[in-house]
């Protein structure tokens, strides 16, 4: 609490003065307009200090409380940013389920259609991508340690049943993966953006693949090798420090878990000739794995500005469009798993909360106040919809290498009914 | 054969002249561009009483054997257009596998990118609609009977396993759309486009939903309404003989199998709003089925022409893009199933055989080598890559109401996990 601190642009009336004062009319006008914002919320709101405005209906799902005048004045100004700025100061609070507040405001801007459709057609250079990725994902192994699973997989995970744990979860995500992709003992895989290493090395430990994984952070790039050391897996994955764009030779499979994210639609046709090249014509197979929207819009600005720099979660059409078609890659296999990344950051936000203590001493309460905010609004944006989780799975269009179906025993199906599907053998 | 009726635009010479002549010269240069235009196929292409030329290399996959001179000069004014033509006046006749030397076509055109890629954005009126679907469906349903599987479905069958009849198969494919659809007992669907009414009444009999089904056949309604008042189902399913745009009222589930090629992208919109307001913003889902491109194309000209006017197979960009997103919805699963189209082509192809002189006797030589070149030339490109098939299912971008996992039995899921998803419960 700041509650002394009123040094806004708005300069209070002396507390001395009687009847309606023109600074509190202005703040509860202020108050109401941010309430407005966020749309039909059961919201109470606050100045510290100042005046405190019930929900306009129903019990509150939280209160959120302003601790200094100069924060509500930005608020009028940028809500989006201005909100995540000033959590992170500590100059706004919330009591309650922030989760369920947040997810609420998504809720009610998506069903008044309060966005703003326009894509993005940003392109990186592989300087500029390896900046945004520094920044986010060398933070250090120690913190991400402290709320990842075990084997440090920050991807969507998949539950099969309610129970499952965040590691089996993470573990049956790979399989997933693994299943989709069909693959066996000897293939080869090309994979970009291989975050700590996980999925490549699981694929060459549990299916018999040798895997050339690639990823710009060095110190998750680092962690990796040393694993694949650990492990014996040295001469079955290879681990590089470099872009997409490095990206050569051919592959069985292409696999790609969370990174388009950071490739900007401009870059798309770039990605599309690399898996062009990396599958050729051939038997070729790969996998995209993505967060996504159900319209464009880009990322949540402050999200954008604070956490992931460059980001941007396209719509299937967008992703399909954009990297698939050019290729002449059809589409296979597309699952949906939104509520299992709601799921998943939940798991993650309670680890994350578990620890705070921990993250405020080491990197100080800003960074754990964005982080909190960070995966409190990720998970309300998997439960109201802003924010999609696909899968896509995808070969030459004209591949008839293919499963025949879901269901199919994997080594029954590559080539449909007996290599190829069915074959005509009249005399017309 | 029709040997003798050299009556085209470019005058034999008389036989009688000896040395070269200058209209085999010109023959001859004439079928070694029409094969050129077929791409890299080893094919034998002959004029009856003319040059006769063996394939490049290797053994030919098939003979084509031009009977009159017009047809070949039309084949080089037009060839998509004209090689239908030809074949079905019987003045190009096909010895080998039809289906083979097709597919080779497709493939080799298509690896050449002797595509013409853009799109169509043709919009139909409901009478123009109309007379598109009755010129196809209202054949009658006698001539459908003679090669469809019993119930008259008239879409893409679903092959669990290479034993799988064709009967069994349309039911497989019936209870493959219901399970994705979740469908439970006292529900109501809306089917837009229902052909013979098979699967309204399978929805009906053995997942005990109302189904409301609409259809601009009159031959094909009047059948359906037929087959509802024989198995009992009146009550349940109400066949409406009308048009897509007519659909009113809201239901649990939107379904379509095989209606969307008939409409055109410029009224995707239109189908759009649509299913926006049978499904609401709140726990619907649905699904469409339809014949696909992996990019932008035109259906063939000649299948245009003779077989489906008015037709254009979208691709899963154009789909999604044109009918789900402006909606607002968000696809959850698509799987494709080209390979199985290809399947259901053949077995629909080889009863169409077994029938063919009854069609002869009946519609005449021309209309059966018509139906004999469109189901071969549509199993090639099922085989080729040329067309897929996607079934997409999908519901209001930030509905909960969705299945937890793919396999997860229907009772449990719609909801995910206990109604909607993991929900925090945390003071922050």
């Amino acid at each position: 609490m700041n509650s002394s601190s009123h040094s806004g642009l708005v300069t209070p009336p002396p507390e001395a003065a009687g009847g309606p004062r023109a600074a509190d009319l202005f703040d509860r006008w202020a108050l109401e307009a941010l309430r407005r914002h966020a749309g039909q919320v059961p919201l109470r709101v606050r100045l510290a200090n100042g005046p405190d405005l019930p929900p306009v209906s129903g019990p509150a799902v939280a209160t959120v409380t302003i601790n200094r005048r100069l924060t509500l004045l930005n608020l009028l100004r940028n809500p989006d940013v201005e909100f995540g700025e000033g959590f992170i100061a500590g100059d706004i609070e919330v009591e309650g389920d922030l989760v369920a507040l947040l997810e609420a405001v998504y809720r009610a801007q998506e069903a008044a259609g309060a966005l703003r459709p326009r894509h993005s057609s940003f392109s990186h250079s592989p300087k500029e991508s390896r900046a945004q990725v520094q920044r986010h994902y060398d933070v250090g192994n120690d913190f991400y340690r402290l709320w990842l699973d075990s084997q440090l997989v920050y991807t969507c995970a998949y539950f099969p049943s309610p129970g499952t744990t965040l590691e089996a979860a993470q573990v049956a995500k790979m399989d997933l993966v693994c299943r989709k992709l069909r693959l066996r003992p000897g293939e080869h895989v090309i994979e970009a953006g291989c975050g700590w290493g996980a999925l490549a090395l699981h694929m060459a430990r549990e299916y018999g693949v040798t895997v050339t994984a690639y990823n710009l952070s060095h110190e998750q790039i680092a962690y990796a090798q040393q694993r694949a050391a650990r492990e014996g897996l040295r001469d079955r994955v290879a681990f590089i420090e470099d872009d997409y764009r490095a990206i050569h030779g051919s592959a069985d499979a292409f696999v790609s878990v969370g990174m388009l994210e950071h490739v900007g639609p401009a870059d798309y046709p770039v990605l599309a000739a690399v898996i062009r090249r990396v599958l050729g014509d051939g038997r070729g197979r790969g996998l995209l794995h993505f967060i996504g929207r159900s319209r464009p819009n880009p990322l949540h600005p402050w999200i954008t500005k604070r956490i992931f720099p460059g980001a941007y979660p396209p719509t299937l059409v967008e992703a399909v469009g954009g990297v698939l078609e050019p290729a002449n890659l059809t589409v296979l296999d597309v699952e949906n798993l939104r509520l299992h990344y709601a799921e998943t950051l939940d798991q993650w936000r309670r680890r994350f909360l578990a620890a705070a203590e921990d993250v405020r001493r080491v990197f100080g309460a800003p960074f754990e106040r964005a982080w909190r905010l960070y995966l409190s609004g990720s998970q309300a944006a998997f439960m109201a919809g802003s924010l999609q989780l696909f899968q896509v799975v995808f070969a030459p269009a004209s591949s008839n290498a293919i499963p025949w179906t879901r269901e199919t025993a994997d080594d029954d199906v590559m080539g449909g009914f007996g290599g190829g599907g069915p074959r005509s053998d009249d005399q017309l």
